[in-house]
């Protein structure tokens, strides 16, 4: 992507995350929560424009958060809210934050309702503290919530969770012009399309194009993604590219118009 | 993971990762490289310890590759090796080690038997250049190789290609004891296990203990892993974990002994 398209410009609303887990960091389990949320937020207006997976460690997760909190609009962390010794996010968000650590009496009432006086366990309690100003972030599917504070949100791991949560605050988000974005896909190969391709976007500077080439055992080509906050600008973009693959002897296969 | 294990020992060699590309960001791409190269590096003795997700923008690509090479024994990259114009890690890293970038002669060899005179388009060409001083990196799978400088290796974002050329520079890698894990699934909430779990934590300070919670339609729990250098320390850790979860009325589901 361009970067006229990338965040340049001063109307662009970007977010980061931090992904907190040792588990992702071996491997053990693979990150579905960075998907679901660069999609989810660029359809609000808002681009993920980075992020950092970190182990359950307080330095490295105080130092991501405060390195990511300052840069953009929106700081998501998944990770690291249930009730055990190694889920460490909400002391570690009070101490970038500067702020006491506290329990959050409407967290409190949640977990009380949920799990009753006999159930509700020293573990389960570290399930409602949160940095002193925080407000909680609802939890549809399990109840227990996330917290927000000043622009970090805090959201579970799991991804069913994650997404309860997400859904729940998303209404609060301010985005800009969403980025709209199309593809073609060419069965050429990526380095006879560089050249033409490259000439393109160089007319197009405000439309980012991106080529992603992909093979496998019965074909190969490349996706050639446009993205712009123009509608127009991206639909002249795509009918150029489009005779540029024909011209080039192969049949494109032409996404959806932009959403 | 309890900081003794997850980083603090001097024996304990580290790795990152930087993830280069907006597909990846915008939700489009699903990475497979970090699970990947966070279980071969364990195999290998090297911990991967931070990962960064970050566009095709210099400047973002530069502060990243710079952040953490010094941080780390060895940075691995991954993406934006290809012939478009987009294609821009090459130059970032040429930049942040402050190298010229040239055609390397290797590299260009390689081109020249895969493409022949004629297909060697000015695109492809662009895949000969490295910072000054680099080494390739072979690609069993498709030929155009990465190369590596200082501590940096520069591979690429497909899979199945960036797979082939990290088996191809394993044998450099020198990494410390490997982290063992193993793991016992409990059918038993997490909130219930969080104390007994903790106070185990606090008897094994150099047994890493995480809990990883699940559910779905037909059963939840939690799966317990533990992770230590010292083989028997983890073994009688986890002798003591399945007693534990035996004491609190389930049988516990026990992985295989650990490799």
């Amino acid at each position: 992507m361009t970067p006229s398209v990338s965040g340049s410009a001063s109307d662009t609303v970007t977010a980061a995350l931090v992904i907190i887990g040792d588990e992702i960091l071996s491997g053990r389990t693979h990150d579905k929560n960075l998907p679901y949320l660069g999609r989810r937020l660029n359809e609000l207006g808002v681009r993920l424009s980075e992020v950092r997976v970190v182990p359950d460690d307080r330095a490295a997760i105080v130092e991501a958060v405060n390195a990511l909190r300052a840069k953009h609009q929106y700081l998501f962390t998944t990770g690291g809210i249930g009730p055990t010794h190694d889920d460490i996010t909400a002391e570690c968000i009070a101490e970038a934050l500067d702020r006491r650590l506290i329990e959050h009496p409407d967290a409190r009432a949640i977990l009380d309702a949920r799990y009753g006086p006999e159930g509700l366990t020293p573990g389960r309690l570290r399930m409602a503290r949160t940095p002193e100003g925080a407000q909680i972030v609802e939890n549809p599917v399990s109840k227990v919530p996330g917290f927000k504070i000043g622009n970090v949100y805090v959201l579970a791991g799991i991804p069913e969770v994650m997404q309860g949560m997400f859904e729940s605050l998303a209404h609060e988000l301010v985005g800009g012009a969403p980025l709209l974005s199309t593809t073609v896909v060419a069965a050429l190969p990526e380095g006879d399309l560089a050249q033409p391709l490259g000439a393109l976007q160089a007319r197009y500077p405000d439309v980012g194009m991106g080529s992603y080439p992909f093979f496998g055992q019965h074909r190969y080509g490349a996706s050639l993604v446009l993205r712009a906050t123009d509608r127009d600008r991206l639909l002249a973009a795509k009918a150029e590219l489009v005779e540029m693959v024909r011209a080039m002897g192969a049949e494109p296969e032409v996404g959806d118009d932009p959403v």
